[in-house]
């Protein structure tokens, strides 16, 4: 059986991790969506101020799969939470257990660091969420994303 | 009119923060819920690694409403965003403009911070969702959130 090894991302993964960026939106139908560079990976994961962190799943010494995260907070808990902002496994890696160790291997890190909780979301359409439900995710049904971006966001800013 | 002054929370405002997460708990009848106490807030958002940041709205020296918040990340546009996790006013300040206030002080601070998008997330039968929408929100309708804590949590993390 393939020998599945999970690490931290560094800053010379940072192009592998784009790649796994645009292969995760290929995946959504999102690819026009992709905007981001390597440099931005570089600054925003591995400079001054980094605003999120990153695990590699390795077969064969290649990046195969990977789990992106930043941490969330309860103010009723009054703790941090893990948010897993992507997590995507290569087309030829899956059915391995990859996404099932990324996974598991955040939740550890998660109690390992005193987390509230543990959070995602996931498309509507994405049978990944039979994935999530199986390992203990609960969908928040009561629970409603709002977002605002863009032009509709610079006129709320010029309100201010 | 009343003036209303927002500003940046200072470490000496913990108390004072814990006693609005309160009353916004109350306000979503989720009081039970809260174990936060004012050494986590303190911790969390003024220590050594700060979890979250807070935004104050006074009225006449006293905060009447706050907005507390952290970053969150958008792969795919290769920057940050910011995440909404608790907005509320005390009902007595209420129709003085001050949610509207905080609000767009934030989606100022995004702009100003170079962020993709702002994003938060509202109880189904909260009617902030007609405010929200009015100021340019709009809810991600296919996306769905998911979430693992406690004992399944622990669960998942001894799986890794």
């Amino acid at each position: 059986m393939t020998e599945i090894h999970v690490r931290s991302a560094k800053p010379e993964d940072a192009a592998r991790i784009l790649e796994l960026i645009e292969a995760l939106a290929a995946f959504e139908n999102l690819s026009d969506m992709v905007r981001a560079t390597e440099a931005d990976i570089l600054r925003d994961g591995f400079g001054d101020r980094p605003y999120f962190e990153c695990l590699l799943a390795e077969s064969c010494g290649k990046a195969v799969g990977f789990a992106l995260f930043f941490h969330s907070y309860s103010t009723f808990v009054g703790r941090s939470g893990i948010y897993l902002e992507d997590l995507f496994v290569l087309e030829d890696a899956r059915s391995l257990g990859v996404g099932r160790k990324l996974v598991s291997r955040l939740a550890q890190l998660a109690v390992e660091r005193n987390c509230a909780r543990f959070e995602l979301s996931v498309l509507d359409w994405n049978p990944a969420r039979q994935f999530y439900h199986h390992l203990g995710f609960r969908h928040q049904e009561d629970w409603l994303p709002y977002r605002v971006t863009g032009e509709a966001l610079r006129k709320l800013a010029e309100g201010s």
